[in-house]
């Protein structure tokens, strides 16, 4: 069995915060699943991917802490008290979250939390959905001579909002805007970066389910991403990129799952890759 | 056996362009190792782990084409050659790259030159240095109340240089700022970064090898980070972090390889975590 003496000798008495990557199950790490399937205990989140789940031991413990819309769902609190609570016991603990841990995903809090108490844990990266969804739609967040930055915001804070924290002018200027959780807000961001200088014609587009046979992907400019979106029903959670990268999606998208591509507007639909798509999957 | 209907089903006369991850070997995606044991041909870049050159077939090719200092490196085009060729011939081509095949890998590049010859890809994720280093230093890119978003550069163009691309303007206002490549230009850096109005003792931090067991930190300001990493004979390729989560690794540090953090200036070495280091490997 390949990578024998590299994991981590897993460790009782730990958290393992791990990244379950974008979605799509077999895009977890190696050294993530090796500890999936060695765990005590695993508290997972929304959009963790059944076969991921399935990778537990038949008598592990398995605890449900996700945001789900108009569900209860566990605090910070609570999922940090959940973890230190486990992790006292003795029990090898798997903080099983989707993409990164340390992108969006809390992960500092938690490991803070840990730290408080005086407990061992380790954070094991995966792919960012903010990099990863991009990919899955034939969309580099960098490419040479096109952008050579890209930034990454979380749309909750309302492009509008006067106390807001997020300084838009600054990310308008940046050549690759990746929005998570921004479906709700993304007609007041755009306005916002629009007012900030960023072209109506700016190419956007929005990805939703990024790498799972659900993968949707609208395709639209900065000025009507967001009509585009409604339109096509596409809801949370997506990622949304603004930058000229977008439209490389055109050239190259390779993954194709049966709920294809919607473009936006109809016109890009006429373009060769769109009529020819790549049938990957 | 985990995922037996998940993987690619892996496709003779394509190539796949793989994200190894930030260096451990095991950081590479399940899906990622699964094509890379498939593969007929790797293209595989420096800073590769042997360990997952090592998964190959026995009787697959093995081509080099990574840059390394004052060596002769493979330019672009003889790498979207080799793709092509090598596809062409019917081929299973895993091209293996650092990081994430669409963070400043030139993967985007190599798509398209693969597009325009008609030819099969697969875009495979993994998880950015730019992301995953920090992280092994105990710094996450992102952490409520402190950074709601983050910007990713390269360091190759200069701060200083009148013909950059790079809005060093904008990037300064962005929260958390990640620089690849820029071991060699940070001095220029920082001082563009604080003429653009962030402050001098915006925490920063430098991470060498991270994940491997080579890893090294460097922690100091943004005013002496540039001479923290020279006194410390710290050498490309790193991570460096400039932001306030970047005091984070004092807290959060866990990873602690031989070769452990180097603190600057010296009084953060007397911070607590500094004292009691937390023995993770």
């Amino acid at each position: 069995m390949m990578f024998d003496s590299a994991p981590a000798t897993p460790s009782r008495g730990k958290a393992y915060l791990v990244g379950a990557g974008p979605g799509r199950a077999d895009l977890i790490t190696v050294r993530g699943l090796r500890l999936l399937q060695a765990a005590d205990v695993v508290i997972y989140d929304r959009l963790i991917a059944q076969e991921l789940l399935d990778e537990a031991r038949p008598d592990a413990r398995l605890i449900y802490v996700g945001k789900g819309p108009g569900c209860h769902s566990a605090s910070q609190e609570e999922i940090n008290r959940l973890l230190v609570e486990h992790v006292r016991l003795g029990k090898l603990v798997v903080r099983l979250k989707g993409g990164d841990p340390f992108v969006f995903g809390r992960g500092g809090e938690e490991a803070l939390a840990l730290r408080a108490a005086g407990l061992d844990y380790e954070i094991v990266p995966g792919a960012s959905s903010a990099l990863a969804a991009p990919a899955y739609a034939g969309i580099p967040v960098t490419q040479r001579g096109v952008a050579t930055s890209f930034a990454v915001v979380t749309g909750h804070e309302r492009g509008e909002a006067p106390d807001s924290a997020t300084d838009w002018d600054a990310l308008a200027r940046i050549p690759t805007l990746l929005i998570l959780m921004g479906v709700a807000q993304i007609g007041e961001i755009a306005e916002r970066l629009q007012a900030a200088g960023r072209a109506a014609e700016t190419p956007a587009a929005a990805i939703r389910w990024g790498s799972t046979a659900e993968q949707q992907v609208v395709r639209a400019t900065l000025s009507d991403i967001a009509s585009a979106i409604a339109l096509a029903g596409l809801e949370a959670p997506a990622v949304i990129v603004i930058g000229e990268v977008a439209a490389l999606h055109e050239q190259l998208a390779w993954f194709r799952p049966d709920q294809s591509s919607i473009y936006w507007p109809l016109e890009a639909a006429l373009l060769p890759m769109a009529r020819e798509p790549v049938l990957a999957r």
